[in-house]
This record gives C-alpha cells, sequence and structure tokens, in this order.
C-alpha cells in the first residue's frame, strides 16, 4: 500500500486523491468533534465551508455548528468543542458544520473513493478501515491556515504505526513526510498530551480557555468508530 | 530567539528572511559538497540557478560544477558528489555550481542578513554561528522539486538540538514544523545513515551508484567549519 502524508490543505491536490482512501485529520478539533459528535448519536454531519452554505442548507430539526478563528459563529448552536456536542444536544440530529480548516479538508478530499474522519481519538480503527478498503492512501493533515499542525502530523505518525503493525512494513511504501512524521510520533509517544500543548495551536487553546479540549483530542484510540463520507455528510461506518 | 524551519523551498518566501539568518540545507547534496569543497581548499563557490548564468559568470581558471536530476551536467568538471570535490581538483580554484534545489535556496535566500550553508556535517557549527549572529533564524529545508526531503528535516532537527544546548529550550520559539523535525531526528538519531538509506533521495542514490556519498553525508558534526554568503559566493567563514 502507498500511503502519502499531507502537511496542510494548501499543499493537497484533489486529482491526486482518485481511486484512493483519504483520511482527513484536524486532532484540534474538526474531525475530534465529528466523531464525538457521531458516537453521541448525531445523525449525521454535513461538512460545509462557507457560513453561508451552512444557513443555506440548513433545515429544520438541523443544528449548526462551527467555528472561525476557534471562536462560534454568531447565531450558531456550537461552536467546535467536542465537548458541546452532548448526547442531550445532539442526538438523532443532522447537523451542519463548517470550520476553518477540518471542514475545507474533507471538501477538497471529496474525489477519493472514501474519505475517513481521522483524529487521535480513532486512529487505530482509521488504519483498519484503510486495510480494509485495499486503496492507497492519503493522510491529509488539515494543518492551521495551509501551515503545518504538530498535532495532525502525531495523528499521521499514529496512523502510519497502525497501519504497520496491520500491513507491516515491507508492504507499505510511505513518503517522506510521512516518515518523518511516524519518527516523531514514536518520540512523542509518552507525552502526546505534553507536545501538543507545547504547539502552536495547543498554546492557543490552553490561553483560550479550552484546557478540557486538549486533554479529550490528546487521547489516543479510544474508539473503534470511523465517520466515513457518504455522499455529501459524514455518518458512522457500520461495522 | 525564533526559529523557524521550512519544508521545502517552494514554501519559502523571501521577504520573511529580512534580517534574519538563514541557514539552507541540503544534505543530498548540494551544502554537502559546498562544506567538502571549502573545506578542501576552494576560494569560493557562486552559487547560480541555472547553467546558462554558471557560463555566463564562468573565467579562465574556474571551475563548473552541477547536476540535474543527479547527473552531471555535460561540459561540467564536476557533477554534485561531494567525493568529486578533491584537494587535489580544487585547491585555489573558484566553482560555479549550479544544482536542482540546493542553489536555488541559496539564492532564494539571498534578501537575509546572513545565509549559511548548513548539513548534517557541520550542523552544531551553523547552531553556533545562528547564535552569534544574534538574529531569528530560518532552517531552509531544500527538498526536491518543492516536495520535502527526510534528510534535511533530519538536519534541521539536529540543528535544533543543537541551538537548544546553546541556548536553553525556554529561550527558543520553535514552529510547529520544526518541533516535528526535532521529534523526528531524536527518534533517528542512532541509526541516521539506515533512516536516509530509507528516504526517497537515499534509495535513488543507493541505486544510482553513490552509497559512498550517502555515507558521507549522513555523517553528524564532522567539522566545524561553516560556509557562509558574501555578497554572491559562499566563502569559508574566517573564525
Amino acid at each position: 500500500m502507498h500511503i502519502e502524508v499531507v502537511a496542510n490543505i494548501g499543499e493537497a491536490r484533489s486529482d491526486e486523491f482518485l481511486h484512493k482512501t483519504v483520511i482527513v485529520v484536524d486532532v484540534l478539533r474538526a474531525t475530534s468533534t465529528i466523531i464525538t459528535a457521531l458516537i453521541n448519536g448525531c445523525k449525521a454531519i454535513v461538512p460545509v465551508e462557507t457560513v453561508l452554505k451552512a444557513k443555506e442548507l440548513f433545515r429544520e430539526g438541523d443544528l449548526l455548528g462551527g467555528e472561525r478563528f476557534c471562536k462560534k459563529i454568531p447565531g450558531f448552536d456550537f461552536g467546535n468543542s467536542p465537548l458541546e456536542y452532548t448526547k442531550a444536544a445532539v442526538q438523532g440530529k443532522r447537523i451542519i458544520l463548517t470550520t476553518t480548516n477540518g471542514t475545507r479538508g474533507i471538501q477538497k478530499a471529496m474525489k477519493a473513493d472514501h474519505v475517513l474522519a481521522g483524529a487521535l481519538l480513532n486512529s487505530r480503527a482509521c488504519a483498519r478501515t484503510a486495510v480494509d478498503f485495499k486503496r492507497d492512501t492519503v493522510i491529509l493533515c488539515a494543518g492551521t491556515q495551509d501551515v503545518f499542525s504538530l498535532e495532525d502530523g502525531l495523528c499521521a505518525g499514529l496512523i502510519l504505526e497502525e497501519l504497520s503493525i496491520l500491513l507491516g512494513d515491507k508492504n507499505m511504501a510511505v513518503n517522506d513526510f510521512g516518515m518523518a512524521m511516524r519518527g516523531c510520533y514514536l518520540q512523542s509517544k509518552d507525552t502526546l498530551f505534553e507536545t501538543i500543548l507545547a504547539s502552536s495551536n495547543g498554546k492557543k487553546m490552553n490561553k483560550s480557555g479550552f484546557q478540557a479540549d486538549l486533554v479529550l483530542c490528546a487521547k489516543a484510540n479510544t474508539t473503534d468508530q470511523v465517520p466515513i463520507l457518504e455522499r455529501d455528510q459524514m455518518v458512522l461506518m457500520q461495522h
């Protein structure tokens, strides 16, 4: 299996996703939030690029979620903190979600055969799903405003580790950036929280009072659930 | 000190180098070659972007060096293997050098206050020089055709390690990409050769018969010499 890790959305070229599985990773926080909301019983999440599009797609009974520059969008039900998307709030609902980087990443990946939402929370499950799909795989780190974000790289490294357990290194061809991310993950695997806290987004979120989000999002392999894109919405994969 | 590691030349924006020290890193092989040639007594190296420009600047007594796609340019005295640049061949000479990535990186860095040529061979010396210059520092990984190359990232990680020994982590602000490269270097520091051999360029060069170059270029901190740009040519820094 060929596996390519892409450093940020700006570097992603949609045409290179054809016939592949793409795992979109935005650890802080879009994909962590999508995973959490779906686990908590939300019916589906529709990722869109703009606030306008979110309002256009909104139907009665839906919820609106999203952020711009880490802040909730005025008039929306939720921001981008996974902790807001509780069972009580989301069960049975469809959520229209727009975030600065993560939902853009999903949009960009739409030409792929399969699009998964990956985070540290479900890295092992994403690796297993990618192996099942038997396609070359791209791990698309969302980054922040087209700049690489460390927490996404760590997650890419963890997914590569999990893939290597399933496939064996001999059966994987990984690009140089992926090899670097795997090394970086291995170096930090026992200090994931501290490493993420020292990153650019980690520092920003800690300063903004989102410590609990950091604790949640820095945990590895807490769920075997994988959000997958079906037509234009993310739903949980059926096992 | 702010330290930014840039993943490849395509991501470098010249204007961001103003008032800074830039360490250009092209481990395989331009900067390893520049270091080796200058240590072996070559008077100066003029890095240029094109073959045409190299021929234009050529004066009697000069030597021409360079490659396109790892191959020596027809009519040139040397390719891009540091092993060609022996004492006997280069002593007292000026060399006009054009390579696919490394010399482009130096050209791109010209707006900086100081431009150094860094490789694994002289990472500690580059760190020391950057500290002496008391400027914010950019480590510009040349990469390959605007794609990240693992060996350059490892070198950036080593330079960061050396900077942290000199400055202390508290006195360094490093971008996320740099933090990842440092982690990756630490994970691979005892297996630098093997890690580079497994990289994209490492495999390519091994296949093309350049094993000896890989052995030479994968050695860390073998010299305290630092090439620095003076006007349009690289010379050894005077201690």
